[in-house]
């Protein structure tokens, strides 16, 4: 077995480990690379050599072109792979990608390759281990990127979604319906008795979206193509989740939205990314927005529309907003003057947030959540009676300038009347939802009190099931469609209204069905 | 506070209105016009140099490119921003997108912006109002439209679509259904009262699509960035619903398809506009074109088609339908021989309506359903128990000469034996989903006479609501698909034969429960 | 009526039939062609002049040009219309998109147009007539294409797909699902009575996916444009069905995937194809797919990449997998090394069958799946209980083998211990919703011993329905997504967890209700 000869070769690399570049290998890479490129794609091999290539990211392209070349030819596709982070500031402040004023020296005069941002704070990262010779990290974090993006990372790390780990696992409340939801049941003579979620499935689930916790735990021996070699064994990866935990003990991922190894800014700004945690019946941004004009006018248009240059101009670059658009990208217009700026912290231009637990409420003021504590102890943004824990919720003359500060935007194509009719739409709908999840809550507490449903777990019965769909499914996507100017077919009938009235009528008819089955079985 | 000073000296040339327009005002605006596009966009200006623009127009663009730039970007990838009417109507017959056979002087040597469309029929208008000294209409109606288009305004007047808001809300069976899906419901001790859906949640939902009731209700101050207008205080707005009942008193919006101010025929052509409203689980045209294999060519190969040619060449210009091919569009064959005529009355070409109330029937002679009476008295097409009112329907030779004519359409592909086949499929889907509502009527029916649900309202209780899903949900989306040749995964499972026949076991289960549950509160 | 007239005279001339060409319709034939075209379309002429095309597929254009000119548009994008069998056999080995080692040799030098592919095998189609002089067949089948094709035909003849329609129809436990979900109920009194579905609906629901039966029962008249004709009385047709047997004898159909005329490789390739059957909720490929960061990238980036090119350059026509990419396409690197060689036999790359009846287990050895019988007799590949059939399923050593050949593809782009931790979390997956299968499946046996429900037909009643859920839908969709790398919302909330453990709850209330209730009617 030649290859596994191969793999005992590098292990015994390996045993004399050096912080210094071994020659030996860097030679070989560079070998492999350069017969790799001469025999097989002259125009990669000839970007390479007119860009400037560190010596290191020269020796991972020798064999990774070779042994993951989708990785290598994505990256090509990046304006990493074409700009040096000393030509990126350059450009003109509104023109800027990167926020950096200063970038550390070994950075400066190469372009951004896969040893620039793999061997990033390595004394930080867990995953660091010995890669045929570098020192390299697993997992690029957050904390990584913000050596050139450090504006962008610290509004993304300042933002409930680079906690959607912790928001959502350490606030008991959620976790009860995490546990509840993704649990594996056995059935157990009559009874369905409670579960516990597998690491694997929570992954696959709510974790998809709000990230696992990525642990090195040791290492382990992984036979690949050119024999075995040693890698970090990490925890509940892979996982590209928005919110995930990583090795370096930074939180969130730039992957989520930006993936893999083009950052395309253009994939960022399309709302398919969005779309990935986005998505009906829960959080329905993607439904909506495919049903409703923008969506439509995007749909039919934007493939004609230039999705990458920066600054974003209204009316030239796109017609029609994407999720990105509103929600986060700097936008000029046509005449270069600027109507808003750049965020990644996704909420700082929201007043009102639509779809916490119960009930709609004020945003809150700390991007972590698990600091609020209502007036029922819980540690929820309202109370399931329906009251505001207002204190940990921004005031209303922040919900005013934000409301203000996104109307600025609706202002490149709509006139004030319009814009107003359209946000006192959507305070009346956000009212009339809390109104009907208020309806069935007091049905619910009413199973609660008369013994039909157990409080318990207020998560796991059927009424209170129906009682979760009414806020979590059926509210959230009128809300949505509400504040995204359209889809009335859903609001009315896909997830809407519709659902909303008869689930209640549902629940009261579970209810007096329970009744009527207890007191059959008390007289047995 | 500059902008509001300048918002006074505005208001004080309100105080002095003239039907003229005044000198400073255009200066003024074309100043700040002219001066933008010096500094801002030359192609533009040149642009608006070298077209023909009013006056009017030019004062409008002079401010509305700085304050609202999105809408004017729209409007200069639009025909209208290009050509004068004259030109337009030196076209030939087939290639016309304008129908007048003549235009008012003013506008026939000018491009049509702005002013010519917002100006329209002004004395009409319950929403004109003094604009920076230019009298305009807040609303474009089909009624302005017709101005150059008056065989399109005709066609879609005549049609149920322009009556989508006349035949929802002023029948009283109907506007029922819609109240008890919208309206808002409190729980009052165990009771579920009735309630009436507010304005915002009508606009919301069914309105969104079906049409609000515009009206001017005098006028409001709004702040705006220039300081304090005046402009009409208008009810339900905005909205683009298809059957808009207009502040002008005419009916219907050519914007629910024409979106915005680009009016582009390549959106109205592409299935994304029909599926604003044309959505599931009522009326999923959109999900069952998307799996139908015309929807799977035109989702791989669509964006290399030519949606702007008129005449629309079949097999040239797009290889499988979309929407607007069946239904709507002037369609030529390659050798340019007329395959249909365009028609903007979009039951037209049809024989059969697969989704009113309840039962599938022929099509209605008038795009006014509410005049319709059936022998149970009702404003329905069709009684509860399935017998159609046949006197206010097409007769059996008007449907042949429809399906022979959208035949037509399928023969520019599939040949005649294909076709017969294709509808012989239709006729018997429409039977069995007819049968399959009779089955449940049934249901709910014996429910009615055993007091297990009151009939008072048939839709408020929930088997009437499992009836309502039988018929508004399932036995539609079949149909649907049907009659698009396509999605068969849609009516076995998603929405169509599998909910059909579980629907009918919950019925039949729910009703014992019911009637067990009321035998035991009897012996309470 | 002249058509008619003209009608007559093609009969007559049917009256003497003769196997050669009759020259009058050739010259008819042509002179309409080349008239149409003189004044039409002069570009198709030179096409059509330039190509060899044979005298007999001259003539078919001749009038089809006129009469259905979609088709011949379409034809003319396609590879077939532009190049000989002889060219096609010149291409090198990977390029070839041909297979057969020598095509007989009337076809070799023309191009492939209408009568090659509607003329072959005559003797053995039952739908073979004369249509004009000619001697056509009016399906063109797999065994048609495997003149040229052999290899494709041979792999796909033996996959479960070709056997679709035997392998749902000819297996009794499906076959009475299939009668459950589509056969139309009449209430009768208050019983739900069986009943069979008819041949119209079948078409429309499972066999438009799985093909129907399609045979010649004689012959009958049709009234066409140009009179009327005599051509063959096909059964169940149209339909384009993957299974779909044929008048030939032969099974499955290849304009599943290549649609019509064009049969491009391009259609094939994009999801849109697959999508057409496997869509939610019973088969969710596509809805999983557009909510993974795979479908993302595909949704966002798919318009510049490369569908056509052959061999399909992994890195460089594509940067994401389409379903093609790891189920059948031939994959190089960018190097032209062969990554995965092409197979038309799309379960030969899976070892594990995520959506059988009823739980997960490994890939059947053979694709005619009826012949397989469990240990409770039934022709199912695992026991109600859940003991998989292993004597025909493959065993670990070509799992194994399958799932790493399938991992050369992921390793295109991601790292081997990346691989493993997705298959790991697959693994698991499957593992569990077998577990949220069982637990579903003991409740509906206590149901089916207790009386509760009638287990004769196991699929016609609601706690069966639920049942049929648990597997069909919820698990199903969790598998799918698992599998593809994605949609973590889909699985948590869409049709995924949520559902799984609120069925179960329902379940079990529901049982509690019937019995309550039949205490109820016994007291009675």
């Amino acid at each position: 077995m030649p290859f596994r000869i191969v793999g005992m070769a590098w292990k015994e690399l390996f045993m004399n480990p050096s912080k210094f570049l071994s020659p030996l290998l860097v030679f070989m890479a560079l070998s492999i690379f350069f017969l790799n490129t001469t025999f097989a794609e002259e125009k990669d091999a000839d970007t390479f050599r007119n860009n400037s290539l560190s010596t290191q990211t020269q020796a991972c392209l020798g064999c990774h072109s070779r042994y993951t070349p989708g990785i290598v030819k994505d990256w090509l596709t990046s304006r990493h792979s074409k700009t040096t982070p000393t030509v990126a500031m350059e450009k003109s402040p509104l023109e800027k990608r990167i926020s950096a004023e200063s970038i550390p020296g070994e950075l400066t005069k190469v372009v951004v390759g896969c040893y620039e941002c793999h061997s990033r704070n390595a004394a930080g990262h867990q995953d660091n281990f010995d890669h045929m010779g570098f020192r390299i990290n697993v997992v690029v974090t957050p904390n990584d990127c913000k050596t050139c993006h450090p504006v962008e990372a610290a509004q993304f790390l300042g933002s409930k979604k680079s906690m959607a780990y912790k928001n959502l696992m350490d606030n008991p409340v959620y976790r009860t319906l995490v546990d509840t939801v993704t649990g594996v049941r056995k059935i157990d003579n009559k009874v369905i008795p409670a579960a516990k979620p597998s690491e694997d499935t929570l992954r696959e689930t709510c974790l998809g979206c709000h990230g696992t916790r990525v642990e090195a735990k040791g290492t382990k021996n992984l036979s690949v193509k050119i024999g075995d070699i040693v890698v970090p064994a990490l925890t509940n990866w892979p996982n590209q989740g928005v919110g995930r935990v990583n090795p370096d003990g930074s939180s969130g991922t730039c992957s989520a939205c930006h993936p893999r190894h083009g950052f395309l800014i253009e994939i960022a700004r399309k709302p398919y990314t969005c779309s990935q945690c986005h998505h009906e019946p829960d959080v329905p941004a993607w439904d909506v927005y495919e049903e409703s004009k923008h969506g439509n006018i995007y749909s039919s248009k934007g493939t004609t529309w230039d999705f990458n240059s920066v600054p974003w101009k209204l009316g030239v670059d796109f017609k029609a907003p994407t999720c990105s658009v509103c929600h986060n990208s700097l936008l000029v217009a046509p005449d270069g003057a600027v109507i808003m700026e750049r965020s990644h912290n996704f909420g700082s231009r929201l007043w009102v947030r639509l779809f916490g637990l119960i009930y709609s409420h004020p945003q809150p003021k700390s991007g972590d959540t698990t600091i609020i504590k209502n007036k029922d102890g819980l540690p929820l943004p309202v109370t399931f009676g329906g009251e505001p824990a207002s204190e940990y919720l921004i005031d209303m003359s922040e919900q005013e300038k934000r409301r203000d500060m996104i109307s600025r935007i609706c202002n490149g194509c709509h006139n004030a009347d319009w814009i107003r009719g359209h946000f006192a739409k959507l305070n009346s709908t956000t009212k009339e939802t809390d109104e009907m999840i208020l309806a069935a809550t007091k049905l619910v507490s009413r199973a609660w009190e008369k013994g039909i449903e157990d409080k318990t777990n207020p998560f796991d019965e059927s009424i209170e099931q129906m009682w979760i769909r009414q806020w979590l499914f059926y509210s959230n996507s009128i809300r949505y469609a509400s504040a995204m100017t359209g889809a009335p077919d859903y609001t009315a009938f896909k997830n809407g209204w519709w659902y909303l009235n008869e689930n209640l009528q549902q629940m009261k008819d579970w209810m007096e069905f329970k009744k009527a089955k207890n007191k059959e079985k008390e007289k047995d």
